[in-house]
Formats: C-alpha cells, structure tokens, sequence
C-alpha cells in the first residue's frame, strides 16, 4: 500500500536510465488534497546535498505538493550546477502538475560528487508523471532503492483515515536519520505545526535511533504529507502515535535489510537518570566495531559492552562501574560489574535478533538503539561500492 | 634494545603458563637507579581494571621502582578479588626486590572479566625476577604481545642518555590511549614534575593520536621510569621532545600492526581554527567505517570524507562545506566542496601508506590521526577472538 494507502495520493515509480542496472530509479508522491499539508526533518550533517537545501527552503511554509525523489546519484558536493539541477526538476514537477515549484520536496540518494544527467531525470520526471497512479506506491518504493535488497513499506490504519509510508536505506544508517529517504502520507486533517510536531517526535525515537554504521548522511530526510481527504480530523497526539508507528516498522526494516548485516542488534538501557543518558550509553555500545564483531562471532562478549558504556563521560550518563548489569538475549552475563551467568547460556547462533539490555542502576529511564553485527559482507558492500 | 637501552635498568620475560599457548607472558622492568623517578598517564575510560586502580596509586607520589606486566588475562571486572590479586603481585615483586610495593606498576592485557591464575602468576614474577637482566628489553617485549605479531621497541639516543621504551598493541587502540601497555625508560636526571608533564605533552600528539576501532580499552598505561644512571641531568623540554620521539616511533609500529589491517591511515587536518578543532575533524574521519572501508577497497571515496567532516558540530570546529580541500595520497580529488582531480590519479593499491588531507581553510592550526583501514581479516580476528 506503501504512500498511496491513505486516500487522496498518486503515485509513481519509473526507469530513467539513472542506475546502469535498468532499474526504477525516478519516484513521484503526488497529494491531491484538498489540503497540501507538508512538514519534514533533515539530516544534521554540516555537508548536504542540493537536495537538502532545496527542501528545508520547501517545508519552511508548511506547503507541499510533491515530492520527487530518484536514485542513482545523491546530488552532493556538486556546487552551484547541482543546485540549478535539482531546482529544474522541481520547476519541470511543479510545471506537469501546475503547482509551484516551491512547493515540490527534491530527494536523491546515491554517490557523493557526481552530477546528474539531467536530461535523463527530467525525462524520467515527466514519465513519471504520466505513470502517476492511486495504487502506484509499491513502484514508488521500488525506485527509490539503492542498495536495499526489498522496498520498505508501511500502512498504520486508524478509524477513518491511515498513515502510509516508504523508506530506502539499508547501511550508514546513523543518527541524523541516515542515508535513508522516507516518505509519508496521511489523509487525517491535520496543519503545519501538528504535523512537524508530530514528525519530529516520532522520528526521534525511532528512526532516529537506528545506527547500522554510525556515519550520518548527507541526504536523510523525512517528509510527511496530509491530505485531508479522510475528512477525519485528528489530534497532535493521534497523528504522532500513527506516525510513530509508522516509522518504527520502517526503522526495524531498515535495520533489518542493513548491509551485509547477519544479525540485528537491539541495545536497551535501563535505570538510566535520564532518556538523553540512556541514549548515549546505547549509541556508544552500537557504535562499537568491537561489540559487532563479537555478536557477529556469536559471542555475548560482555567485557567489550561494558568497556564501551565505561566511554561515556561522567556529565552525560551517571554511573558506578561496579553495578552495571548486561543481558544478552535474556541471561545475565555481567553482574555487578563482574562476572555473572555463564555465557555458554546464550544462544546467539540461532537468533537473527539479539537484544543486548544494560541496567545503569542510576534512576528509572531507559531508551533502545537499534543496529547491526559487522560482517565480512559489511566490508566487502562497502570497500566495492563506487569502483 | 627496548627499556633496557637506556643504563640503570634490568628486565626480563618469562612463560608463566597464563596464556594457552606458553608463549611468554609475565614482564618486569626494574629501575636500579640511583633515581626512581616514575610517571603515568592511564586510559580515561571510566571502567578499569585493577591494575589500572592499583597503579595510579603508585604513581601519585612519583616513586617507581618497578614495573610488572603481564598479557594472558586484562584483570577487568574482577570485582574485589581481581584487585586483591593486582595487590598480591605487586606485594611480591616488592619482596623480591626489597622495595615497597606501593612503589610496583602493575599492568595486566587480555580477555575481560576473567580472574587471573594467582599462583601461576606470582610463580612467574618470581622466575621474572631470576632472569632480570640489563640485556632483557627484548624479552619483556616480547611478553606483554597479545594479537601483536611483533614487539614493539625504541631507543632514541641522545647526547649522554637516552629513552628506551616498549609497548603492546593491535587493535582496540582509541583515544584514551587504547588496549596498549607502554613502558618507557631514561637514564636522564629529572624529577617527578618534569617527567610527569613531559610525558603528558609527548602521549597527547603521539600515543593518544592512533585511532585504530574508535573502541577505548579499561587497561592502557603508558609509564616512564628515570634511574638518573647517566648523570645527565635534562631539561623538561629536552625531555619532552625524546619522549615524544619514543612515542611517535611506537605509536607508527602499533598502527602497522593493527589487527587485519591492510592499509595505515594517516589523517591530516589544515587550515583548522584550533588544534582541538583540526584533531575532532581527524577523528571524525578516523572513525568511519565507510571510508576506512573504501580505503580498504583501495577507493579515494571522497565523498564518505566530507560527509563525515559534516558529522563535526559548528561549535566544534569551523569550516564552510563550499570550501573543503580533500587529497588522496597527494591527489587533490575534492576542491571546494566538490569534484577535483579525476580519482584515478589515485594510487593506492600499492602503498600500505595512505595519506589523507582535509583543508578547512579556517585558519593556521593542524593535526595528524592514525588509523587503519577496515578488512575482512579484522572482522575475522575480532569476531573469533573470545570463543
């Protein structure tokens, strides 16, 4: 159902000759109202695309019409040519759909430092635009995909309205969102500021907690587009709930299609004094090439978790290294500090999921970071990328 | 010649049987003065070992007389036990040597959160002892080795005196130091004071600069031991800049022997406002995993550069993403934000070496990170290490 789900969307997803393979590579996400309700969130990476310009400037009004998104090639570090390329194309959507180009949302993703051939994308815009369908969404998702292995797609039903959603991304996944582009729609009745309310609470316990690698991108972005045309009008707190779960189904997809991952790794902390603590005590262990490398051995190597909680400094997380307790998959590993069960007792081989929970024993707030094991595959995706 | 380069020092290694392999394992390095004059700088995680505990004791009052090493088992997350042990050792090494042991390093490599065999321990100091020798660097180099395939040792002379040193380590080596144990000798006249800044000053740009997984250890320890043997008394600068040679020396041979690494990483930051400012982007670049990958890949991914320079907050470090300079092996394939020389230019698949060169054009200040390149054969060794 992915963004077409929700009434009031067309869209598309057609083959313009970006990628060598022939694949789907232009997606067009059309909000045929009758409202154009638009908000997003965008990579925090001081070093951004076109693209990312282009849109913060779009979203600013809180108006949106389209969003139009290719593949094979990111449009970044491509200077003043890759700008006026990806506003061409947002004139040539604005131009097929008679909108304004303001109001068309640009997303690439792809390598760094290489322009477009723009010929090639404004074709593919305008065979888009004639593919543009109620039912399109599926082929949407599909053209957005770079190295993901499936389309990631999601539909969260609510009495009388439902939000959709598509995503890509599957590796440099990191805070900041990642190399991931995720489109959302709803047909509720909603406004600017409930729906960038909304959109910033759920992407930041969801897809802003998802770490495959820790290398932030320099595309991410996240929109969310309302139609209104459930008629159904709904709260801040209903939009934010749906949406929440809506990116959290696509976060655990993204996590679990993450390059040449063999495990997905789940890291909860508990008895943290607060959330912004347990976050940080659960990024450091993902972000641990060590730890991955274990659990991609199998092996619940403890010493190395607590290791890296013992990184965060004292004014971010509070904690005596001599009450830490670690689980992985349920046994108790580490104890107070030191030994506890036996790490015979876990079974990680037969698993994909592995949850890794820390117990700080310093107040009662908790937070999960979600990421993968490091892999043979992990090295050899991404040392072969671009050559 | 190692720490026994420089006069008044006698050391030794033996085979205690605490690693599986009866490699040798147990190290002690005595200063027969007249000076005992010590100094240490220890990892800054906030999870240590108990030698890590015990030995910045030691050294707070600036009185060594020895110290014990011994790879085969870290002595972290011990609990009491583990630090009754540490205890134990350096009580032994003081009866053996009729000095106090409050005056014993104690320093401990290996696997976390296993308790050390005690007897086979304590029977090792004491086979140390008998072997004690002022040819015996080379030896307790060679028993400190965990995954290191070869020891690591210096002798940087100077007029009348010299520094000698050792050190462990592959792998694990982050700021904070890293899982490396260090011992440093001199013959020079100083005091506490003076080794004690000189040895801050020379670890900060050397040992303190290799990043080889980003991962900080629980046990790193670099020491610095003065017997006064020459005579010579030095200044602290003249001091200083030995120790720093000692240093660099031993940082570069841990860095080329990092685990499973094909390719050493040198990351050089120009033109930063600050040197904290040029070393933060360093890092940011050092810590990676797509463009320590691509080098792998033998790919001058420019790209991944700059979108992990991105990753450094404004308030950290200034630069306007239009402006970055990136060379490659002194190819400069991103000028100005964007696209430069041809990437082909790029030679990498024949050097070990790769230099990379981020210009911010912000000012005068620069630094140099260490790292190597992500393989196949480090997720290999860090995958099986424990099981």
């Amino acid at each position: 159902m992915s963004v077409t789900g929700p009434r009031g969307f067309r869209a598309a997803g057609v083959a313009a000759g970006l990628k060598s393979s022939g694949d789907p590579d232009v997606a067009l996400v059309v909000n045929d109202g009758p409202l154009a309700v638009g908000a997003a969130v965008f990579t925090r990476n001081r070093v951004v695309g076109a693209p990312v310009l282009w849109s913060r400037q779009v979203v600013s009004d809180g108006v949106v019409h389209a969003v139009v998104l290719n593949s094979g090639g990111a449009n970044v570090a491509t200077g003043p040519q890759g700008f006026a390329d990806t506003h061409r194309t947002a004139e040539h959507v604005a131009d097929l759909l008679d909108v304004s180009a303001g109001d068309v949302v640009v997303c690439s993703t792809g390598l760094i430092g290489e322009l477009l051939p723009r010929d090639l994308l404004l074709d593919g815009v305008s065979a888009a635009s004639r593919a543009l369908d109620p039912d399109g969404g599926g082929r949407a998702a599909r053209a957005i995909m770079t190295t993901d292995s499936v389309p990631k797609t999601v539909h969260v039903r609510r009495e009388g309205w439902s939000v959709g959603g598509m995503a890509k991304g599957a590796g440099m996944l990191a805070p900041g969102l990642a190399t991931m582009l995720c489109v959302l729609t709803t047909d509720a009745v909603t406004d600017h500021a409930d729906a960038d309310a909304a959109l910033r609470h759920a992407t930041r316990t969801t897809l802003d907690r998802v770490d495959s690698d820790g290398c932030m991108s320099t595309s991410d972005t996240v929109a969310v587009l309302a139609s209104g045309a459930s008629g159904v009008q709904v709260t801040r707190l209903e939009l934010q709930d749906a949406l929440t779960e809506a990116c959290a189904t696509l976060a655990r997809a993204l996590v679990a299609d993450a390059e040449g991952a063999s495990h997905d790794i789940a890291v909860t902390v508990v008895g943290a004094e607060t959330e912004d603590a347990a976050v940080a005590v659960a990024r450091a262990v993902t972000r641990s090439n060590l730890v991955k490398a274990a659990v991609f051995g199998n092996d619940p190597n403890w010493g190395r978790i607590i290791a890296q909680v013992g990184t965060v400094p004292e004014d971010v997380a509070a904690f005596d290294p001599a009450q830490l307790d670690v689980s992985v998959n349920g046994v108790q590993v580490c104890r107070a500090g030191g030994r506890g069960e036996p790490r015979e007792l876990v079974d990680m081989a037969a698993h994909r999921d592995v949850h890794i929970e820390v117990d700080l024993h310093a107040g009662d707030a908790s937070a999960t970071v979600w990421t993968n094991d490091l892999t043979h595959a992990y090295v050899h995706e991404n040392s072969a990328y671009s050559t």
